[in-house]
């Protein structure tokens, strides 16, 4: 299957934008920028016939987006059994501020993700993708920790759920307003936003002489599309 | 109804944590001041009895969650039959990175509401969901932009969804590690991470002579949780 991946996400009923078409993105590079960028899902299943969504943080390898937690947790046992999940994605990148009301909008990056996660049962491809996992949220973190030990890898369910049915949904750019409302005498615009480090905090249990490193010290997380331009 | 209301929500199976209850929060003014900081919701429901997970803002007023979109929305056009919804609300307050891999984790701040929305109807308060959902996101945007007319607020279909059965969950602190691990050579301790603004862009069209306005320029959300202590 491999062989036949393209550069872009095959479209389907669920993924296939019904209004505002010209906002869906599906190109397989596009989608994976917005993936690396965030840090936080929100995963959608069926329990007892009703849905629920919980937040949780992912790691991508390839088109594979890893969750994991406690293997007690209720989310993630019932995701193990191959029930049908959908994954949002979203990114803020600021308010959009029309001469109206009725056309404020928000600049953002959204990526949904159909599909069933399975349980990731092979202890390298476990330990593989925790260090994918921490490497997302805090590159170069993996290299300075104690790794998990057996016991703590025995206490992980680490879940897979394969990149197949996938789409973005992006808006950039400025607002648009209504023809006679550019006479209007009210500041019109846009307000970016962005997840900003602060200064880190030491553990107060921390030994004295450890560095702060400085994949911490200088964190940021990087953004491409910082211009904000259609 | 309302003078039952008491200062917490009531956990019902659904919103009972059974892992970690510390971390649980159910007091009613701690989880509007969560609401009230955020303003991207992820509302889960069922499709075709698949799940479907969306973005969208929202406002807060009393007990009340309002989200709107266009009229041809599908997600909007589903809520409004009265299906069971799932509403989740995310912060995210820093990274907690401890000398083990095992022990990393967030510090977030979410919350979950289950239940059903309903069509607001009357034009009074559909233009009064309005204004607050434009002032939670920009406070003091309202008065300075032209309302909603009458075409629009046909065109715009807005639900209001009860908060009713709502728990918080909360992490705060700095990591907890095993103790045999505070002997590792391995600095340890929170990232605070936060929603920042940027500076204003200007609508390529805007008239001169318009200056920004106070609320954009001195743009912040209100943390009350900013010391990130347990």
């Amino acid at each position: 299957m491999e062989s036949d991946q393209s550069d872009k996400f095959i479209p389907t009923p669920r993924t296939t934008l019904k209004r505002r078409p010209q906002r869906a993105e599906y190109d397989r590079a596009a989608v994976y920028r917005i993936l690396d960028e965030a840090f936080i899902c929100h995963v959608g299943f069926i329990v007892d016939s009703r849905p629920v969504v919980i937040p949780t943080a992912y790691g991508r390898l390839g088109d594979l987006l890893y969750i994991h937690g406690s293997a007690a947790s209720r989310m993630l046992r019932t995701l193990a059994e191959g029930v049908d999940v959908c994954v949002a994605v979203t990114l803020v990148d600021g308010f959009v501020l029309a001469r109206s009301a009725f056309h404020h909008s928000i600049n953002y990056r959204s990526v949904v993700v159909f599909g069933r996660a399975y349980v990731v049962e092979d202890e390298a491809e476990k330990n593989t993708a925790l260090r994918v996992f921490t490497d997302h949220l805090t590159p170069g973190r993996w290299a300075d920790v104690r790794e998990p030990n057996e016991q703590e890898l025995k206490a992980t369910l680490v879940l897979a759920l394969p990149l197949e049915e996938v789409s973005a949904k992006i808006r950039t750019g400025p607002p648009i307003d209504d023809d006679e409302d550019h006479a209007l005498d009210v500041w019109a615009g846009l307000l970016p936003l962005s997840l900003t480090a602060g200064p880190p905090i030491d553990d107060p249990l921390l030994r004295s002489g450890i560095d702060v490193p400085d994949y911490v010290a200088g964190y940021a997380r990087g953004r491409e599309n910082t211009e904000q331009t259609e």
